[in-house]
């Protein structure tokens, strides 16, 4: 790729630049060739009229088959725990009076995942509302041997949301109050069943963002997010909860209250306790509150939706934009063609850059529209001159940001959709991010329907998918343990963001050293003696 | 303080203005008065030849007092560790050759702190040189139950660094090396004993930072700032070492090593582990080597040293600079008038801003010079109008920076020039944070030789400090526990970024829970199950 420059993007970039020009009262710019721009900014298009729809109403088509249950399709054996009595509904019912759920048909939303990959079978599902009711809730268990699942917005990738059996699940959904927001700080303080997006409007109209954003922002909560260390779309701008998360209330196995629920920035006062849990998936303890910092809201928001030729010049193009759009770069997300077929397809989602190998959505978020454009413009500029890129779209207002936003957001969506979803969250240098597709694609021939790679580049982060119309375990067979092989040899994660969780408990030794697996299950056995927190989650199966 | 305007200093900001406009070409700028411009820009002035001193042999005047045995000073027993034998340090010097001091006068700098207000009374320093050596030697010490100290650069505030009693000194003096460093991605590997500065000048001569910096740079290890959770003076910016370390290799109590040291910017597979040994005071395993994720060095740095009128008015430019500088406000550190007399008094450091009540320094770090100049003439401008600030100078070339930066960073060596320090290092709601200053000042009197507050206002820490001539009980029972009640009052915390030690453990509980304490004790136990890792620190002494 040198300076060779295609005549007619040279007239696009002009049309550009002189638009760019006007500063912060442009709203929608493409250099692509102005036919496209009617479909995008008509209010009425597909894409403009897509909001983000809530995860677990949007995902199971009409005719989707029944789930198999978890036991019946992985070999796993249901450890000693009691089983329900009408005497513990009795006594949960004495605690929340009102708030045990035992009706088979509401249980069946929560027994399965989101995916519809896995299955419990849990028989009572109990919804506290305040930190206390939680912690009568597991002294109960504890003394009674009682398995708890513990669930948020039921948005996991990796079954560790459901119940393996019948474990009892323990619902955040009516913890869903905010304790407190400083308008000066920007620390927010909440019950952990506030629902992300929620909280984001919150702290949004005080002039503030939430440090994460992710696709099931519709759902998720955000003790969710915390216990599974949520990494999504805003980690390279604000970076990782073991940061941005100030404090943690966390009920403990045997009911114990642990109040780590601090909103200061530093805190040296002895271990930092709180980090413990996140990431822990509900298997060391319950979170009950979250304290957290956020940022404040970008004055100036853009977002570039380009085409590249290949994955070089995807890598390529993130380079040029850390260099040019230094500290205003929020986002750097990857796509392939087959991604884009799949939301054009399967959402139909309309997408105004096309027919490219690759797609980059490149955020910016600053304090200074006219300063942002500036930067923005000079990329785009050095991007599409260099041939990085070849086609592309900007948007700065709300809606067709989030259109844009929702080719990237909706894949996950779209690939459910298409069939049975094995899916791989890898981290991996980020020069070797897209072999691994590749190599799959080759690898299984026409035995998937699809072999699909996205995700967040700017974190080494592949989200690596491949479909089939039912489970297949041959398959299977062929994925695994060849892609964790694969990672391990690159000294990669075999789980960036998602979590372990029930379904990749059994891959963590290909990440992870003997003597960090052991430690991890003397913090279990000290946190968690008796085991019932999420078992069957996170740690390996016992030999 | 309404849009009311100065005359004369109307006119500096016009100047000021005109000479901005120039963009990155300007070197230094003031509009205070010109006739202090000389003095700073004289490149044999006092200001311009003072480097950062490496603490260690900065801090010792010549007629400094000897310091008296920790053990005496403070009530503390020796717990029944065993005495290094003869055998003992044959066995070391087996694993050790050449790497074992004995000499006192080598260990008397190693069993004094940086302070000089706490002295432990070691035989033996063992310098190792690996990560295999030191588990090795904590192997050996764990069977033969010997209590062992480790040690980064010594320049703690709060005596963790040094023994007690007679612990024997594990240093990391010798294990310097940079392991490897991507300057794609900007991660970091190296050795625990890499002193902070060299890093810094390491990584910067490849395009990056180090994301934090204090004081002491010259002289502490990466792996004593990780052990300690340093926050220091790019903690706004860049955030907790909770966020920004990506691993650590950590040998454990009885010499297992954990191999925690990806390169990752994202791992879910299980427990975070490496989190527990960040802020751990090497109580739970010593720190071998870190990976951490150094950000782009910015491109343009700017150092506004400014005069308020009123500590109000410092919180207003602050409110006023997270406003207009926005993503490239890097650091907003203040210091009052005290602070100013100590170190232009006791280092002979001279400043070009002068009697005012406050001072603060605004950093901003961004990637193009010419947006950061508008920005922060706005700001400026908006300030210096408004009467929130009263006098001030900008530099933007490295001499100046640091001149500047040296008014800020060298307070605490001014003070242990003073005489007895107590210092006391708090996380405050910042709108209460200099009401404690004042508050002590009126009740010390004449005790007191000096009550100076200062530190990094951005993150809501106050170092809050008093001088005496020598030691005194009387003057510390006036300051115990009122300081910390007060501090707990406010829901603050007793120990923001130096950590628990030796001298703050008995103070933890102004900020933690029981519930929280009695986790730190069950997670010392696990991981060293024998207390021999820097005992009497951290965590208070068992009843």
């Amino acid at each position: 790729m040198g300076p060779h420059v295609v005549p007619r993007q040279l007239v696009w970039l002009s049309r550009w630049q002189a638009v760019c020009a006007w500063g912060a009262s442009v709203q929608h710019r493409t250099w692509a060739g102005v036919s496209r721009m009617p479909s995008l900014l008509s209010s009425g298009g597909a894409l403009g009229a897509s909001p983000l729809v809530r995860r677990s109403s949007s995902s199971t088509p009409p005719d989707a088959p029944e789930v198999v249950l978890t036991q019946q399709r992985y070999p796993v054996t249901r450890l000693p725990f009691s089983v329900v009595s009408a005497e513990d509904l009795a006594a949960f019912e004495r605690i929340l009076p009102g708030g045990v759920v035992t009706d088979p048909e509401v249980l069946e939303a929560s027994n399965v995942d989101w995916l519809r990959t896995v299955r419990g079978c849990s028989k009572v599902l109990l919804r506290p509302r305040t930190s206390q009711e939680v912690a009568r809730i597991l002294r109960y268990c504890h003394e009674r041997n009682l398995a708890v699942n513990p669930q948020g917005g039921n948005t996991g990738m990796v079954g560790g949301s459901v119940p393996v059996f019948d474990e009892i699940i323990l619902s955040t959904t009516l913890m869903n109050q905010v304790i407190s927001f400083n308008s000066v700080s920007g620390t927010l303080v909440c019950q952990a069943g506030c629902v992300l997006e929620e909280l984001s409007r919150y702290v949004e109209e005080r002039g503030f963002v939430m440090p994460l954003d992710l696709g099931a922002k519709g759902s998720c909560h955000i003790g969710g997010n915390v216990a599974t260390n949520a990494g999504g779309l805003r980690f390279l701008r604000y970076g990782s909860l073991h940061g941005t998360v100030l404090g943690l209330e966390v009920v403990l196995a045997d009911g114990t209250v642990l109040d780590c629920l601090t909103s200061l920035r530093k805190d040296n006062t002895g271990y930092d306790l709180k980090q413990l849990f996140i990431g822990s998936e509900g298997t060391l303890g319950v979170i009950t509150a979250v304290s957290i910092q956020c940022p404040p809201k970008p004055r100036a928001v853009n977002v570039a939706f380009l085409g590249c030729p290949g994955f070089a010049e995807v890598l390529q193009t993130f380079s040029s934009g850390k260099e040019l759009l230094g500290e205003i770069l929020s986002a750097y997300e990857f796509m392939d063609a087959e991604c884009m077929w799949l939301v054009t397809h399967h959402l139909r989602l309309a997408s105004p850059v096309q027919e490219s190998p690759f797609y980059v959505l490149v955020e910016t978020s600053g304090s200074r529209a006219g300063h942002d454009s500036e930067k923005l413009s000079d990329f785009l500029e050095r991007a599409l001159s260099s041939g990085l890129v070849t086609d592309g779209t900007v948007a700065t207002d709300q809606t067709r940001l989030k259109a844009l936003w929702a080719l990237r957001e909706r894949i996950s969506e779209a690939l459910s959709r298409d069939g049975y979803v094995y899916k791989y969250d890898l981290s991996l240098p980020t020069e070797r991010l897209y072999d691994l597709v590749s190599d799959l694609r080759a690898r299984l021939g026409s035995q998937a329907k699809h072999v699909v790679g996205y995700g967040h580049l700017g974190d080494g982060n592949l989200h690596l998918n491949v479909t089939s119309e039912v489970f297949s375990p041959s398959l299977l067979a062929d994925l695994e343990p060849y892609v964790y092989e694969w990672t391990a040899r690159q000294r990669g994660s075999v789980s960036a963001e998602h979590g372990l969780g029930f379904k990749k408990r059994g891959v963590l030794s290909y990440s992870k050293p003997p003597e960090a697996l052991r430690l991890m299950q003397q913090l279990k056995a000290l946190l968690d003696p008796k085991g019932i927190l999420n078992p069957y989650k996170t740690l390996p199966a016992q030999a």
